[in-house]
């Protein structure tokens, strides 16, 4: 136990150090008057936004509860305690005979920590994007004087978000954890599953917030550009479109509080499934290690990453040869070092004499992380192969065009599956090598798999520091254009907005990975559930057989989901895009001044009415992610019988999950592949051989570029809408099979 | 045994009744010169291609079945016989201790049974194409007259190729089968097990000929719509442009050769997986009808298929307000009709006591066959609201119109994914009620599953007839634009035209329903072999845990195929269309009479090229099918060791499988609704109330229009070679796993 104390320190630590860094942001000079006049825009829109969205949420989210306490106190029989069974060898896990935990008081509990986790989740997206709206005017103000200064101030308000997100995910869980064992009086063996509730609440969160940002900043991207860089032929960002105000807040709402939402989920999630699976360890060992560990890792990734952001300014030459990416690269490297050593403290002191096994899996975590970031790059980098030969297509047209951008994004999924494979088998075997009388190779291979999952997501806050990076220097980009400000800090903040586009993508990259790795942990702990309700020892094999008719055709209705959700969540962007246009159209229509820039357009009525238009929309596929998993488990349980309800959603949920991961691959990496073969025209790049063999360039403007756009377009919901949407619908899928498990039983 | 006379009499039935209807079709009027002239081009193209593929095709067979021979032969340990054990409900079913047929022998008699399933596969193909290619000039000349004489010989030329295929399949497998058995004295219960490979040969020539026939016929649409439509501004099949001749030998290639090849594998392979599956009921009962059921069932319905199909004239009307889809549905109600008395009379004569199960279970079949015709229509038909919403939402450009058809395609599999799960449960329980003494509720399921597919494959000669009646509708099309034949017979060749696209896209939904239902089956036949190597008891149940990281990790790895596969054969058709265009602009450049109408371009050497480009293109994404389940299979074997190969191939299998009948249902559905959404346009059925709210009609050559061209060309890859080469591809994985299973068996 001597770790422990890490995990308050490393909490209040990153806690302080976001309120230094807010304080630091929030300091500066937020600009002219007209950056100032805008930035309030964008915030009033933002702020209404978010109050409008969790009021939904929130209502969404009591019903919910209520429904979760009333339906598992009603089906469940209560938990029983775990208890070691016999020693050596011959150690089982076994149950008490009555529950220690009354079914009602399970349910009340479980809904409790429903609460607790969405209101954790909402409150980490609000503060993210409060500060994140208030540094995008002081960064496009710094853009007027140097390009350092500029990335200092978005980098550090990205900062304040990433570092909250994971002290609070690391705080809730322990803090839910430590009442619901210590002061309720529960064992440590049956808290975990008790606090199950957190990572559905979270994930339930961050469902609505993805996915009506999602919605959103599409929406108002895709309305905004449709409306006005092709019917009116004014240029992006323009202060005639009614709806530019609109795409900026979007920015805000879709990457910060919806990325926001989706990694604390996942942080959340991960770490609760991993202590279900320390459980079975710790009940043989009776080391209390074996649960709390993630919790002790994950305060030392924490630390890591406060000294590897603090690092990145030492990297940053003023020279302005320098790729802005570079010093973002040495800070990875410093937060992946430092995480690696903590990660061989802490496996040493804590997971007894076979630690070694555990810090191999560790170590193949960081890697997987690492690898991520380059695979990502490559596929949407406009340095490579993938986005040169779009760009190159784009020659023939807009359909050629998006031709073989699909079969670039189809291609991409390969890396992503075999480097997720690889590092599961690989964590796996070294973990199940760990001899630990009693647990057996299974479940220490499970475990050595979150213990992977556990390293990777070590350098979360720096990951999620690097992405809201992104929606600063974009929404600063806008700002200077629509404010007028000089030629100058419009370069500096596209120099930025490059880089912003590259950290999205490694983000989502990053996501999806951690998504595949946790999957097998999550899957395990979903069993271990199940065992418990079956009364089956925690340290036997509960095989799932795919040549069960009933987990085959959950399978096929959890892949199916995938599809369809991917399907609402892009038509969704369409419909409220259509709204958008009407809306812009009605106004270039009803003030013929808007366009000859004497009067100026409606901003707030097109972002209430892209507002409005998102949160509708999100509502279908949102209850179809979180209805279907549920109708799935009590149709097969009551029509089907016997074991087949949890044996469906077995099935639905693994299936599920590894479709998930390769959709939301294509969907993440053809969307920024698309957006930089698009820029890699614009750039003038491209050149071709013309007439008499001399060298033309192929820019703005032209033919290419136009089909580029088109591509660009298309991208614009796959990759901001449907492929984030999916990677919290995966995690989602866990979190309620986790929680509803009792519902599918007999 | 008493209906097994039957198996030759509608065997010979079918090729005697294919026979009158290709002499019926060869003797009538070949048209006009011109119409004779151009298809001599396209008999000459199609045959020169067909000849070039097959050549190609034939070495990696041929090395193929070198390899499967020495290989299965080294590493098999023979095959042993399975007899029952003990009796009444503690019977049981095990091996001889000594293999009956030696290691070296059963090799041998694999690559033979690869080599003639081969062979029968590319005869298939070869015959049906030749039918083909002589109907459409017959067509087009029909339709100089009338519209009911153009129906009788298109749908004549395709049925000529729907019966062959199904007779060579139901003639194939059952000489086989009794060679192995009878001929060479082997046991009735092994005998299924060794005629595997001719299953795995007629995947292999359908993986070839679907990808290179797909790939040839959607670059040279593709390459041929570009130059000429949008850069040239000159119609379709004009004759001006060098690869319209390309085009028009490219749906005979594609459509007829390659979906031939497919259907014919399917019905094999299905046949074959249908007759591992009866041995363990022949094992316990001792009675051969349960092996032979299969093939007699089949008989039954080519004997239904010849009676629907020459009941089609007598629906039809002379009447041209009858929509020529109509007397082709009254024909598919009498086949299921005629094939549900079938199923009962096979049912109750052989299939003992419990045969009401099975009967059911069949019925189950034909009802899937029905719904997917229905599903079809109303995903890809201009009637209904998906079609409507893709031509709505071109009014905002192209890259609306590739967003919402997205969204619609991705929606599609939803309907797909619910009736296959829905039939496999359902047949499945229906089959497990069946009492049989030793069999046990598993073994007889799985058997209704086997049944049900079946039963829907009953009507499969019709669906074929149906499909290819497609491409000879489509060619004379062509034939009569580019033969300048009078304005009235094109518009009967295009209302033919418009319901050969709507029986393509049944051909495909039934296609892929198929494979779903036979998943099962097949996944059930491979766990057999499986037993069979491990001396597990076929009786027995056989669990591939999904919580295992191998069979996980494979899960993930299938998945990843089908998108790969799908990349490169999508990418294949952008490079191949890439080589058209050139070829085609060169001639434009190099002699300026072609455009101005006064010299004749070089037919010849476009389709030359096209040829040259779809055979290389064919040969990255065909080695990947093969390739990868075999790579991973030893991988696992040898690196992880155990049962890591075996398992992990299975979750391959099964987990490509779901993941591959989603995404051809996705490609092909949304290929088909942006197809229909363009023709809705171009129908003038697009009405909007314009200016002062008149309506509008948004019709062929408006912007609108323009968008839903850039759709229909991206969908072309998409539903005409990624979707068609996924259905082979999912088959495809069956059988070699089933073939190769040795091979990743410590």
């Amino acid at each position: 136990m001597e770790l422990v104390f890490l995990i308050p320190v490393a909490g209040l630590a990153a806690v302080f150090y976001a309120a230094y860094l807010a304080w630091d942001v929030l300091r500066r000079d937020p600009g002219t008057p007209e950056m100032e006049d805008v930035g309030a825009m964008i915030f009033e829109g933002a702020m209404a936004f978010l109050k409008r969205q969790y009021g939904t949420i929130a209502i969404l989210a009591v019903v919910t509860a209520v429904l979760i306490s009333v339906i598992v106190g009603a089906v469940s029989e209560g938990v029983k305690d775990i208890e070691p069974s016999g020693s050596g060898a011959d150690i089982s896990i076994v149950y008490s005979p009555d529950a220690v935990v009354d079914h009602w008081e399970e349910g009340l509990l479980t809904g409790i920590a429903f609460l607790v986790g969405a209101a954790a989740s909402a409150l980490s997206g609000y503060i993210g994007m409060y500060i994140s709206v208030r540094s995008n005017t002081r960064t496009a103000s710094a853009a007027t004087r140097s390009l350092k200064e500029a990335i200092t101030v978005s980098l550090r308000g990205g900062a304040v978000s990433g570092f909250l997100v994971v002290a609070l995910s690391l705080l809730g869980v322990s803090s839910i954890f430590f009442i619901y064992s210590e002061v309720l009086g529960n064992s440590d063996a049956i808290a975990p599953f008790l606090i199950v509730g957190f990572g559905f609440g979270a994930s339930f969160v961050a469902l609505f917030a993805q996915l009506g940002g999602g919605i959103y900043t599409k929406a108002a991207d895709v309305g905004a550009d449709l409306v006005g860089k092709v019917e009116a032929g004014i240029p992006e960002d323009d202060p005639r479109n009614a709806a530019v105000v609109a795409d900026l807040v979007g920015d805000n709402v879709g990457d910060c509080a919806g990325r926001g939402a989706d990694l604390f989920e996942s942080m959340s999630a991960e770490n609760i499934g991993a202590m279900i699976l320390g459980v079975a360890i710790y009940t043989v060992t009776q080391d209390i290690e074996w649960i709390i560990f993630p919790l002790v890792l994950r305060s030392f990734g924490i630390l890591a990453t406060i000294v590897g952001l603090t690092s990145v300014p030492f990297f940053a030459r003023d020279d302005s040869n320098q790729n802005p990416m570079t010093p973002l690269n040495y800070g990875y490297y410093v937060v992946s070092i430092l995480s690696a050593i903590g990660l061989f403290i802490t496996t040493k002191v804590m997971l007894g004499d076979e630690w070694h096994w555990f810090f191999f899996c560790g170590l193949i975590g960081i890697a997987t992380g690492i690898a991520f970031v380059y695979i990502t790059q490559y596929y949407t980098s406009g340095a490579w192969r993938p986005v040169r030969d779009i760009a190159e297509a784009s020659r023939t047209g807009p359909a050629t065009n998006i031709i073989i951008g699909t079969a670039v994004g189809l291609e991409t999924t390969a890396a992503t599956a075999i480097t997720i494979a690889i590092a599961l088998v690989a964590s796996f075997a070294l973990g199940s090598e760990a001899d630990i009388p009693g647990a057996g190779g299974f479940t220490t291979g499970v475990f050595g798999t979150a213990v992977a999952t556990m390293g990777m997501l070590m350098s979360a806050a720096y990951i999620l520091a690097m992405d809201t990076f992104g929606p600063i220097t974009d929404n600063a980009g806008g700002i200077t254009e629509f404010s007028g400000a000089p030629e100058s800090a419009r370069h500096i903040t596209d120099a930025l907005d490059t880089v912003g586009n590259t950290t999205k993508a490694l983000t989502k990259g990053f996501a999806v990975a951690s998504a595949g790795l946790a999957a097998f942990l999550l899957f395990s702990a979903y069993l271990d559930k199940v065992k418990e309700r079956l009364d089956i020892p925690l340290n036997e094999e509960l095989p799932i057989d795919l040549s069960d008719v009933d987990v085959f055709a959950g399978g096929l209705i959890g892949a199916m989901l995938v599809f369809v959700f991917s399907s609402l969540a892009i038509r969704a962007v369409g419909n409220a895009a259509g709204k958008i246009i009407e809306e812009v159209r009605r106004q270039f229509r009803e003030d013929p001044g808007i366009l000859a820039g004497t009067s100026r357009p409606d901003y707030g009525r097109a972002v209430d009415i892209t507002a409005k238009a998102a949160l509708r929309e999100m509502i279908a596929p949102g209850v179809l992610a979180v209805g279907l998993p549920i109708a799935v488990g009590l149709i097969f349980r009551y029509v089907r019988g016997g074991d087949a309800g949890w044996l469906a959603v077995s099935g639905m949920l693994m299936i599920g999950t590894i479709t998930g991961i390769l959709m939301a691959t294509f969907f993440n990496n053809v969307g920024g592949a698309w957006d930089n073969a698009k820029k890699y025209i614009e750039s003038g790049q491209m050149q071709v051989a013309g007439e008499g063999g001399k060298m033309e360039t192929l820019g703005k403007g032209t033919e290419p570029h136009k089909a580029a756009v088109v591509g660009d377009t298309v991208g614009d919901p796959f990759k901001d809408t449907a492929g984030p949407s999916l990677h919290v619908l995966i995690k989602l899928l866990s979190t309620i099979t986790l929680v509803m498990a009792p519902l599918f039983i007999p």
